[in-house]
């Protein structure tokens, strides 16, 4: 049997992990989780200051061949070394992850619909949606308690080239989805649809 | 068991009845159908000229009371005789038509999600969403080759009455979906997701 592969795309703070968690909690054991975010480009030839400066919220920012190649090992069967991606050094780590092959394979990425190829793959695209005033405070509150950034810095990004990129690539890639969900994990009637439907595939 | 009561609204051309008619063709012995439009108010004290020139595109346009009332019946276990609405007339026919109740309840209306009381009423409301271009498309489509009527009239009617409510009820009425279907009945993705959470529930 195929997997079956769900692609998680939308905002940053829309609730796609929320929404991803909630299924990782329902089908743990036979679910895999691919995310977009660690496949960031390594940069290892840039110095950490220029580093900084790129922009991580475009479509560019990524090696998205190489997770295309891992998301069709996975679909196939095969257990992949995932990248993992260093956010305090910016640039990829020298680690990598191991992730095992299982009946339901979920990618999360805010960009993933911008690539055709990629959502060649996926059997169901979800957008998770949530109004842009919602999604930075969601994001003001990580960023400053969780991850301890200032709010002038979080203001800065987002400003620059978080709010534009979403503008660009993010909003326009919604037209790919074939279900919108408002509000993402939070929104139980719509994740209770989505685990029916796991639920008919994998038999539980 | 309470019916499974689903809420299908959206634009008109949206691609509304389409999905209805796939879940009826799918669950019909256990499903029953209300539209919102069978309960278009009676005008019996206005002429046939002044009846022409009502807005049918508002909330007000509508006895909501009415088919909340008789949902209740329903959700209830009890059959209900639906009015008719004469469109030819311009007024509600002296029909009605008897509904059985079933485990589950299909409510499609382009308004549904304009009344609160009514949303409280729906497990599951589903907004489908269709560019206003090959919404409007569909619209002439039918209303022309269908319906018989002219060009110029559907352009009229559209750009007096069914753009502006559009914008001012139908637009902001999908805060409220649960989930939002891309193309509606056109989208097998979605399509075969609603069925799924159905069949969990009717247990097919």
């Amino acid at each position: 049997m195929r997997a079956l592969v769900i692609g998680i795309a939308g905002g940053t703070g829309s609730g796609k992990t929320t929404l991803t968690r909630a299924l990782i909690n329902k089908f743990e054991s036979k679910t895999s989780v691919v995310y977009h975010d660690n496949y960031y480009k390594e940069h290892s030839s840039l110095t950490y200051e220029e580093r900084t400066k790129l922009n991580y919220d475009s479509p560019e920012a990524f090696d998205t061949d190489l997770m295309i190649e891992q998301l069709g090992e996975l679909i196939n069967g095969r257990a992949i070394d995932c990248p993992v991606y260093d956010y305090a050094d910016h640039n990829r780590s020298s680690e990598t992850i191991r992730i095992e092959p299982n009946p339901v394979i979920i990618v999360e990425g805010i960009l993933l619909f911008c690539f055709p190829e990629l959502c060649d793959m996926f059997d169901i695209k979800l957008f998770v949606d949530t109004d842009a005033d919602v999604r930075i405070l969601r994001r003001v509150k990580r960023d400053v308690i969780e991850r301890g950034r200032t709010i002038e810095s979080v203001e800065s990004q987002y400003l620059n080239t978080v709010k534009p990129m979403h503008e660009l690539y993010v909003e326009p890639s919604k037209r790919k989805a074939d279900l919108i969900i408002p509000e993402g994990g939070h929104n139980l009637v719509a994740l209770e649809m989505i685990i029916h439907r796991i639920q008919s595939y994998v038999g539980v």
